[in-house]
């Protein structure tokens, strides 16, 4: 396992220091082998921390002044980085006092900031951020990227396909998970060049350990027959902003009818343990912690209106990657593409059979 | 008016002539003024004509031995169209034979036969399909381009913005339709170049009657509160694709939920009319009929699995843009396009100054 300490943005989020404060303690008796770096404001986190004592037990406070709003863009948040909450929390894992870190802040700031200090894996030209979503089935599919990189070519899909398997291994225990890349249909023909040529690639790599079987349209993600969704960040984002806004919608209207007549309203409170199923299965803090992958280092993005128990489940996510070191994983993992492609005729380094899916690509 | 009749293609679709013919009659009693042309196999038309007699007095029959299938390529059914059922209801309205067709079968093929026969308006480059989408209030949301293109440019989104507007104002009776671009972020910087080009143009484009606001983020498509969103066919694919499949997911979450118990089941029995409120909200068939906009007549897409009451709605969507006279209306908003690019130090007519998106989107 990585080191067991885990870094935790005490001031990002809506909520602020007591959420996540809460959240990391609620997560660390699943894991009790944690330790926990927590930075910001040290009165209010001691003040939080009365409530916890496990955790108070278990953690050091460095305090920190400044903050990275969530307004802020990227580029100036990459520059006053040091010594806010979400640097220092970043900071701390690129000087290896931590294994990972958890923030609820400003997105973009988050993965400017962590490309800079933590820097990608060789082999990885850009991270992605991946997200765990329901499916109809027990296991949850994760897709990627959600919006770290606006235009991708073949070679980032390729990337990205193997970064999603190894942790897809992590989360469903299956060796080899089955992996599709988001299209508009399922045919050869369909897409743009960019996921033909991936899928080209990964059809080609026999010995990566993953069920690589073609395309997936969006109204199929949530099948529970896909463990891996592989797609650019611009697509990404809008299908799973898609995915949450239609969920809501419909819940809403849903909501509206149950209150359209006395009956209705009968009905629903004769039916509130189903329905109550259901807000359970579709509550966003039950699926929250995006992971940044591809860089030397965990780091995960809890949403910013996240509950404890959201916080919670973000930490746990770090916790878990942890434990099963996606890192070390994902690196191996490219060193098998790069030995299937040679398989295939093609040049022998991962860097090398990646630069020839690019080249393939334009 | 444009001319008062529509062709159909009494053959595509999953469940054939029988709901063609059916959801035409049921069309018809809403716009008597309008005649038919039913293009197909004329024994079987004439047979499902047979309880019909309202429209079978309205109806001119066709028969064409031809069928494209499901699973042709768009290049295939383009070279065998004529003598098809779907071929020769658009070659009706080439001819002026009827001023609009209407297809349940391969939208590929439609597309690309549609495309080849009708050629697009002057000033628009493409041609995309659009489709209307429920929102929590009473009016539909009109969204474009659906996938008929892969790849676009800052240009092609400018011309969809035109054609969604002059949509959308015979459809909500608004004179300035509020048009979004779909993005993954409201801030100006986010997004691709071409979404970010298309934004410059569309603010700048003062004398064009719409609402022209920026950004709209996919969760937020279904609120109601814009009336066009506008995307390129890779993204508006996977958009719309991903609302209908997380709708499904809800729905069908809510059903095993509701058959979890008995006291669920009792509850779902007392609460029918609310869920058979929002069946009717979410069915497709009640938002059934994507238009092909943007060439020299008006072509409809009935979804394959619609009912009769799918292809009624689809068949009344060709006769509003008929009574609208939609192609004339988008060529006098394009019209007006070039004089607002004009005013401010842009060539003069549509076509240059969408050359100018072009080359500044490079």
């Amino acid at each position: 396992m990585s080191l067991p300490r885990i870094a935790v943005d005490a001031m990002g989020g809506d909520e602020g220091v007591r959420v996540m404060v809460e959240g990391a303690a609620l997560a660390r008796r699943q894991h009790d082998k944690f330790s926990f770096l927590l930075m910001g404001d040290s009165a209010r986190i001691e003040r939080a921390l009365e409530a916890h004592p496990g955790l108070a037990g278990a953690a050091e406070i460095r305090h920190c002044d400044g903050l990275i709003s969530g307004d802020e863009k990227p580029s100036q948040a990459l520059r006053r980085a040091k010594g806010t909450s979400m640097g220092e929390a970043v900071a701390a894992v690129k000087r290896g006092e931590a294994g990972a870190a958890v923030s609820a802040g400003n997105t973009g700031a988050l993965m400017a900031i962590s490309k800079v200090a933590l820097r990608t894996l060789p082999g990885i030209d850009r991270p992605a951020l991946a997200a765990l979503l329901p499916t109809l089935e027990e296991q949850d599919v994760i897709m990627l990227d959600l919006g770290a990189n606006t235009e991708c070519d073949a070679r980032n899909l390729v990337q990205f396909a193997i970064m999603g398997a190894a942790y897809s291994r992590i989360v469903t225990g299956r060796p080899r998970p089955r992996v599709r890349l988001l299209n508009i249909g399922t045919e050869d023909i369909k897409g743009t060049d960019a996921v033909q040529e991936a899928a080209q690639h990964l059809r080609a790599a026999k010995t990566l350990a993953i069920d690589f079987d073609g395309f997936v349209e969006a109204d199929k993600i949530n099948r529970g027959d896909v463990d891996v969704v592989v797609t650019d960040g611009f697509s990404g984002n809008i299908a799973l902003k898609a995915i949450e806004g239609s969920a809501r919608f419909v819940t809403d209207l849903l909501k509206t009818a149950f209150r359209s007549s006395l009956r209705s309203k009968i009905g629903f409170l004769v039916s509130r343990p189903a329905t109550e199923l259901l807000r359970h299965h579709l509550d966003p803090n039950n699926h929250n912690g995006a992971v940044f992958l591809g860089l030397n280092g965990v780091v995960v993005k809890s949403h910013g209106s996240a509950n404890a128990k959201g916080v919670a489940n973000a930490v746990t996510v770090a916790a878990r990657l942890l434990e099963e070191d996606l890192t070390a994983r994902i690196g191996e993992d490219l060193g098998e593409l790069g030995d299937s492609l040679m398989a295939n005729g093609h040049r022998a380094s991962a860097a090398g059979a990646a630069s020839k899916v690019e080249s393939e690509a334009k």
